[in-house]
């Protein structure tokens, strides 16, 4: 059985770190998913000039002084990604792609950098589209997927999902090295669109097609409909309330997810909101 | 006439220097009313552990950041006490004790150090109560008058009204030196109530009462529906939106007076919030 957290934030950034900090001086038993970089957005910004207190602080400096205070204050952030975050009740269940967390509580803080669907993506996820290599690469023993990928981790479940399916195409959507295995079949272009019937069967790219039996999309992160079923959103958002609430009961949202501007200080003001409501909200269980 | 700025910002803690320092790199004319400590409350603090960046700070310190910041965006704080603002159509009138001044847009971010009116204040509310020295003592001349002083602004206030009036009596509400002209009376005593008839005659004090021609409440900030008449609140908060507007167009709030949690990093993320919606707002006109 997993161990049950009073509080589970998803994301790493100016609102998760900010969350996670006023959750621990509340004494609550915390996990942090996100990435040793905190955020791929802070580490890019060359000069901040609007973070009150810290004037003219380059995004690693500011992510530097985020990790410091997180690591004074005891919080750790776990390299996990969250897939699936489900509501079961009294308690959120979230899936990695290996593991299962529970928590009374979640704060989703992931930011807003995931892309717009490909035409035919949400239609046909789950029939032949996924997101989760080892959730979903067994189903495809024998045949042949195609795996859309974003960032370095994907090179890894591409090889991962290599070693199941009969055969392996890899479209890299990110510059850098790609350590594919030499198997995998690279093809460069721009994803266009996914066809199928009753499920997926053509990666429609700008200049070619493949015939595929899967469509494995790897990016950062999916957006909150897919993370989250059930919860409402608006527009591009999670849709929250001024005490960054959600529909669903216990579950929070802050940051650019939850509405603009995209801002580290508003991301910040809104995750330490965020977790204290959720304190709340866990001492009334 | 008065200079119209693009944006008046009342107080200047976190919320209101934050909203400061982003208006001010937009490009717009602004003016911020407050003190030079920025914040009673801030400079208080003996240590802040949930800033995120600035781990286990003093208030003061705190402040004296702000300050820099401030400083280096060349953000003045102008230290005049704003009495009323008026909505005029497509401008704000606000009111300090001697000078009017004219904004396109206005962001309130007084905190919510207000104390609760006493019994019969609103009620003989420019009717022998004012809370006004400047405006309001020549009604008084060959009277009699009491202050009740919040801080060592009203003892100045004090020593002009009694200029002006026939008798005073001052009640401290502070502790700390009170440099009264002599022919000022003290009062020890807690205030209970305002008594009259078709005006104010009467304070009683917890131990005594004052019969008195006006009684003249001189504190560091007026409750939001006084300060702008016609505010819509949500109890003892302004009511705002996400984008910190409230009921009334180009006027939005920030910081403690819109809402628990009183917390500074929450406040700063909202007065960013509110001045990238105040500067959305000026440059739609």
């Amino acid at each position: 059985m997993s161990v049950r957290y009073d509080l589970a934030i998803v994301g790493s950034g100016a609102a998760g770190i900010s969350a996670a900090i006023n959750a621990k001086l509340r004494n609550k038993n915390i996990i942090v998913f996100g990435n040793k970089d905190l955020s791929a957005k802070l580490v890019k910004a060359p000069m901040i000039d609007n973070y009150l207190g810290l004037p003219e602080i380059t995004g690693v400096q500011l992510k530097d002084k985020f990790i410091k205070h997180a690591t004074d204050m005891g919080v750790e952030v776990t390299a996990e990604k969250i897939n699936n975050i489900y509501a079961m009740g009294d308690y959120f269940a979230l899936m990695s792609n290996d593991k299962e967390y529970e928590a009374t509580a979640v704060i989703v803080a992931t930011g807003i950098e995931f892309s717009k669907p490909l035409p035919g993506e949400l239609e046909y996820l789950g029939n032949g589209v996924s997101y989760c290599a080892t959730c979903d690469a067994s189903f495809y023993k024998g045949k042949v997927v195609t795996v859309i990928g974003y960032n370095q981790e994907s090179v890894e479940e591409a090889n991962f999902i290599n070693e199941v399916v009969e055969k392996t195409y890899f479209v890299p959507m990110f510059k850098g090295n790609v350590a594919l295995n030499k198997d995998i079949e690279i093809i460069q272009g721009e994803p266009v669109r996914i066809q199928g019937t009753d499920k997926a069967n053509l990666l429609i790219l700008k200049d070619r097609e493949i015939k595929t039996d899967a469509v494995f999309i790897l990016k950062d992160s999916v957006s909150p409909e897919q993370l989250v079923p059930g919860l409402e959103m608006d527009g591009l958002h999670i849709k929250v309330n001024r005490k960054m609430e959600t529909n669903l009961e216990g579950l929070y949202a802050a940051g650019d997810i939850s509405g603009k501007p995209y801002q580290y200080m508003k991301a910040a003001g809104e995750g330490q909101i965020a977790a204290l409501n959720a304190v709340g909200f866990i001492d009334s269980k």
